[in-house]
């Protein structure tokens, strides 16, 4: 099969390599397309390694196809099964071996593309806002870098969960169509400047990073919360740390790749059975930025590099 | 009556006043000892106001003393009863009014200036790191600047909740003091560049700050906890937020003078009914480094302000 790997100097290129096995408790997914994540191009700088189980030099952390094979002791999935997967590492390839209990069913209808640029975007939002921060309707939810995969995932959770949301973009062109994520229009799109505008917010999350990122912590409510997410534009901040005791806030860092495998299966099942039905009846959507066919791998990575995305970048192998 | 005032230029000056009377629900306590913290020194250079209804010039945020008049409704409370109490302000004076439903019974046979370093170190660790961070038998407990008011009752409060606590201490001549703390030897004391080769912890507590305090963040247990309780010796510091990330860690700010009345309530019955039995019983005690009668004030902030303190500074008006 054709996969995309990581070589040593850190870039990417294709290669011919083995088709994978099921062993127990497996299934071999033939990949329809795949999303691409910030994550993947932090791995080839050599600052996020995959986890232990995965492949270590293929990029790729979302898939959805058709499961090909079933190994031993697998139930309830069988070959031409649609599905898509939260995995950790390995999905830029034509094929691509996932645990069965990750496994989530692609709605049917939804395009191949959109159930590609599902799993990590909505598993990170859904686990983020509703899991460890709690967001309930008539929170104030500000989602900074809100264009973006996880970005326009986090306006939609936020706005399904009944939050008032204000989405921070950048770039006004894009401000319309972040509006539309939410078709009640509880959400105020506003470029960074304005944030302070419609503080305070009970939760803040954080996807873009950067020098002054922390200072939005003066931005929250007495018990605020800010959910540090993605970090791209800056890994270091100066925090105020009078602001975060005066507000008597918390300022939570979280990412899914890490966990042990049974919270990742914990996590499929609340995705499975919380946020699936949502996508499926169309509350919940997944907008697609572009698609390229695998031999176009680099770009796709420069897409997803550059600036004035809305939604997700997505591989068709 | 004598009572210290902080005056427009931010210095201390002992100043004769009316004697406060007892409104609704309060009591006058006659002050016979009152704690020091760096929160009064932080108020008297402006950057920690009293919260209304506190005298808003008078430092002292606990006292401890006899009852002396009680206002209309109050019940259950009696002239001559030995009372303590965590106050908004105004502890630094021959009588301060205190609501009734903050006020601490006095263990039998406690000294005056022990009870007066009570309420506002142990209301501190008890609700940091048992409501808060929720420490339990097994956790391993890191509290930086150990050997201070807060960091005694933090070291005490972590080892009677069965936690392994390492106190960090920057002056070896105060360690075999804090190890003393401990009864059953429950307690590693180190110098700050000792911490990380106690690490992991599942909870730091922050009583010190500055410019690299934010590090130990590296130092946390995957979902551990800091805690940000006192930042004297810097308040602003650079967080990696990678480290907060893949630790899944959360950072807590927390204060007390800013809650609101029912919070205070709520948290002065949680230190009566489980806090306030162990001091009683001798498993918490309230180490005093100094006591200084009232017209001494000068001296007593300075002693607060400088190095090598075991436990509280008190004065006795």
């Amino acid at each position: 099969m054709r996969t995309v790997v990581i070589d040593s100097g850190g870039t990417f290129r294709l290669e011919q390599r083995p088709d994978p096995v099921a062993g127990p408790g497996a299934v071999v997914v033939r990949v329809r397309a795949a999303g691409l994540n910030a994550a993947d191009l932090q791995q080839a700088r050599g600052d996020y390694p995959a986890p232990p189980g995965w492949p270590a030099d293929v990029p790729g952390l979302e898939v959805a196809g058709e499961v090909e094979k079933v190994g031993p002791g697998v139930t309830g999935v069988a070959p031409g099964d649609r599905v898509m997967a939260l995995v950790g590492g390995g999905g830029h390839a034509e094929r691509i071996t996932v645990p069965a209990d990750l496994l989530l069913p692609v709605p049917e209808g939804l395009p191949w593309e959109e159930a590609a640029g599902f799993p990590e975007a909505f598993s990170t939002a859904w686990d983020a806002l509703v899991t460890q921060a709690g967001v309930r309707a008539g929170d104030r939810v500000l989602v900074t870098g809100a264009a973006g995969g996880v970005g326009t995932a986090m306006v939609q959770v936020a706005a399904v969960s009944g939050a008032h949301t204000v989405a921070s973009v950048r770039r006004p062109e894009l401000h319309d169509r972040v509006k539309a994520l939410a078709p009640d229009g509880r959400v105020d799109v506003v470029t960074p400047d304005q944030e302070a505008g419609h503080a305070p917010y009970d939760v803040i999350v954080e996807l873009v990073g950067g020098q002054d990122c922390l200072q939005r912590v003066a931005l929250l409510r007495s018990r605020g919360k800010v959910l540090v997410v993605g970090v791209q534009a800056g890994t270091t901040a100066p925090l105020r740390m009078f602001d975060l005791m005066l507000a008597r806030a918390q300022l939570i860092g979280t990412t899914i790749r890490g966990r042990s495998h049974a919270e990742k299966v914990l996590l499929a099942a609340t995705v499975r059975t919380s946020v699936v039905p949502l996508l499926a009846q169309g509350r919940l959507r997944v907008p697609v930025d572009a698609a390229f066919p695998l031999d176009q791998f680099a770009d796709a990575y420069a897409r997803l590099a550059g600036p004035g995305k809305f939604g997700k970048i997505v591989l068709m192998p």
